[in-house]
C-alpha cells in the first residue's frame, strides 16, 4: 500500500517575519491562496492515497497545529519529535512506524512546505515513482530539470535512463557557485534536488542499517513500541539520541541503489522572499502583492505581504521586501534577504523569543 | 474674567495615516508622550485659567471625542460646529458665546494641535496679551520669532514696540517663497504667524461687525440663543450659512488695531511630519522613533512611528516616514511630503472613507 510522509517540522527563518518559530511557514497562508501551504501539500495528495494513509512528521509543538490545519487525522497520524535532528532520524522514525503498520508500505518523503504549481504532472511522477518503488530495491528522488543556474539549490547528476525515465543518480552535488550551476544547466545532465523521496519502507531502513547504523540502531530498539500507546514515551527518550544529520549525508550520498526521476511541475522550494517574488505574477512596474491594499508610486520589483485589509501606501522603493506581520513589520531590500535569517537571531537575542 | 477657546475642528490631513478625519491630528499622541495635542493644550492653559473657562470649539462629529479627552469640561464647555466653515465663523461664534456669559470676556483663541515645548514662557506671553487686550481695544496675535527661512508659515510684518513689549502689525505675509523668507528672517521686522490671538470678545465682534458683516449679523442673529438649549438648533441651522474664510482674512488682514508680542516658546505647528521629525532629537543616524520598536540598518533621516508593542526592522532607508497605523502602512520620503495630502485624497477616491 501508498502512505505519505510529510515533513512539517522546520521553522522557515528565511521567511521571517511571517514565519515564526510558533507558526512557521508551513502553517502559513504565504501565497495569499486563503490555505497554508502545509494544507496545499495534504489536499494534493488526497489524489492518490486517502487522508488515512498520509502521516505528518513535525516537532511535538506544532502537534496541535498539524490537526488544526488538517482535520481529517488522528492524532496517531501526526508523528512528534521531541527535538529537532534534521531530516534523517525523522525519515527514519516515519519508515520504522509504517513498516510497523505495514510491512510492505511504500511511502512518498515529502516536504510540507514548498509551491507545487502543476499538480497534475507532480501527481504522475509520483505515481510513476511510486509504481517502480513498489516492485523495485530503489531509492527514488524526484529531480527538478532546471530553468536557471540557480546557486540556493542541491544538484543530482544522472546517468542514462535503466528503464521508463527511472535514472540512476551518479551524483549529489551541494550548492554550487554560479559558474558551475551554469555548466550544470547547460549540460542537460543535473537537476535540482528537491527532497522528495519514493522508496519502500523496507528498503530505506536496509539503507539506514548499512549507512547510518546509529540512527537505525537507537530507534528499531522501539520496533514494538510503534503503533502502541507506547510509541510516544520512546520516541521522546530515544529520538534526542540519534545523530542531527540530513537523509542526503545520511543515506543518499552513500547508497548505491538511488535513483531520479527527471521532472518539471512547476516547484519552488519557496526557501525565501526572493523566491516566493520569483514564483508570483507582478504588475507592470514588477511589483508582487501577495496580501493587503497596496498603492505603490515609483515603486519597483517589489513584494508586499501585509494583513489582508491592510492599505499601505509605499513610495520610491526599488526592488523591496515589505512584509507587515500585525507584531512586526519589515521593510528590507531584496538583494539582502540571505540576511534575514542573521537580522532574526540578532532579534532573538535582543527581545527573546517575543518575535522570533 | 479670561477664557481660552481652544479650536479643534481641524482634519490634519497632511498627518495622514496618523491623523483620521474620524480621529484627527489632535486627539493623537504625535509625540509618543502618553498624552493627545488636544490634552497637552488644554492642561497648559489649566495654569492661568480654570477647566471652567476653557472651551473648545470643534467640528460637531468630535464632541465625544473632546469630552472623552477632556472630561473635566461639561458638554456645555463644547461649541460644535455643523459645518467646516474656517476659522472666521468659528472665532466669531466663541466671542458671541463668551461676550453672552460674561459681556468683558478676555479671550485667548488658540490652535489644539500645535506643539509648544517651553511652557513657562508661552504662559508668560500669554499672560502678558490678555494684561494688555483687558484695558486696550487691540486684536493680539503672538507671533513667533524666526528660528529659519521656513516657507511653511506666514509672516507677520510688525512695527516698533508701542508699550511694554506690544508691537503694532504693519501687514500680514502669505508663506513666502525661500527668498523672502530669507530677507524677512535677516531682517528682524518679521515673525511667524502662529494663529495664537487674544482679545476681549467685544473687540473683536466689533471688528468682526465692520469687516466681516456677513458673519456678524448671521451669528449675531441668535444673540438671545447662546448658552441656552437652544443655542445649538441655532448654530445647526445658521452657522453652515456663514461664508467660508479665515480669521486673518477676515479681520486680522483688514483692521489698524492689531498688534503683537515677539516671543519665543519653542514653538511648531507641527503642520506635517517633516516638522515633527524637525522637533524631536534623532540618534546618531538622524533617525527618530516615536513609538515602536525600531532596528535599523543602514537607515539614515527617518521618522518611524509604529504601535507600541510593534516591531519594526528596516534596511537602506534614506529620508524616509515610515508610519504604521494599524489599518494603514505608509512608507514615503520625507522630501516628498507634501504629496501626502494628495495621496489621501487619491485614497479617498478609491477606497472612501475607509482609510481616510
Amino acid at each position: 500500500m501508498n502512505y505519505i510522509a510529510i515533513m512539517a517540522g522546520g521553522v522557515g527563518s528565511r521567511f521571517w517575519p511571517a514565519s515564526r518559530s510558533h507558526r512557521p511557514k508551513q502553517f502559513l497562508d504565504i501565497l495569499g491562496t486563503g490555505k497554508s501551504l502545509l494544507r496545499m501539500t495534504f489536499e494534493r495528495f488526497l489524489h492518490i492515497v486517502p487522508a488515512s494513509h498520509i502521516y505528518i512528521v513535525t516537532n511535538a509543538e506544532y502537534q496541535s497545529l498539524v490537526l488544526e490545519h488538517l482535520p481529517e487525522l488522528t492524532p496517531q497520524q501526526v508523528l512528534c519529535e521531541p527535538s529537532r535532528n534534521n531530516t534523517a532520524p525523522c525519515v527514519a522514525y516515519a519508515a520504522m512506524k509504517l513498516r510497523g503498520l505495514d510491512p510492505d508500505a511504500n511511502m512518498v518523503v515529502a516536504p510540507s512546505d514548498h509551491i507545487i504549481l502543476e499538480e497534475k504532472n507532480f501527481l504522475n511522477f509520483i505515481s510513476q515513482a511510486l509504481d517502480y518503488t513498489a516492485s523495485h530495491e530503489a531509492l527514488l528522488t524526484l529531480g527538478i530539470r532546471p530553468s536557471r543556474p540557480d546557486t540556493g539549490y542541491g544538484y543530482i547528476h544522472y546517468g542514462a535512463a535503466e528503464s521508463q525515465g527511472i535514472h540512476p543518480v551518479k551524483q549529489f552535488m551541494e550548492k554550487p557557485p554560479l559558474e558551475q550551476a551554469k555548466a550544470f544547466v547547460a549540460s542537460g545532465e543535473y537537476l535540482w534536488n528537491a527532497g522528495i523521496f519514493i522508496w519502500r519502507a523496507e528498503t530505506v531502513l536496509r539503507a539506514f542499517e548499512q549507512f547510518s547504523p546509529d540512527i537505525y540502531r537507537i530507534l528499531d530498539a522501539g520496533r514494538s513500541e510503534y503503533n502502541t500507546d507506547r510509541e510516544q514515551t520512546f520516541i521522546d527518550q530515544a529520538y534526542p539520541t540519534t545523530p542531527s544529520i540530513s537523509v542526503d549525508y545520511a543515506i543518499m550520498e552513500k547508497a548505491t541503489n538511488v535513483y531520479t526521476i527527471p521532472s518539471s511541475f512547476g516547484w519552488s522550494d519557496l526557501g525565501t522572499w526572493a523566491s516566493l517574488y520569483a514564483e508570483l505574477p507582478g504588475d507592470e512596474h514588477g511589483n508582487v502583492t501577495t496580501s493587503g491594499q497596496v498603492v505603490a508610486s515609483n515603486t519597483r520589483d517589489t513584494l508586499i505581504r501585509a494583513p489582508k485589509d491592510k492599505l499601505v501606501v509605499v513610495d520610491g522603493l526599488d526592488d523591496y521586501i515589505v512584509v507587515d506581520e500585525g507584531d512586526v513589520l519589515l521593510i528590507f531590500p531584496k538583494s539582502k534577504e540571505q540576511d534575514i535569517k542573521a537580522v532574526n537571531a540578532r532579534i532573538s537575542q535582543q527581545y527573546g523569543s517575543q518575535f522570533s
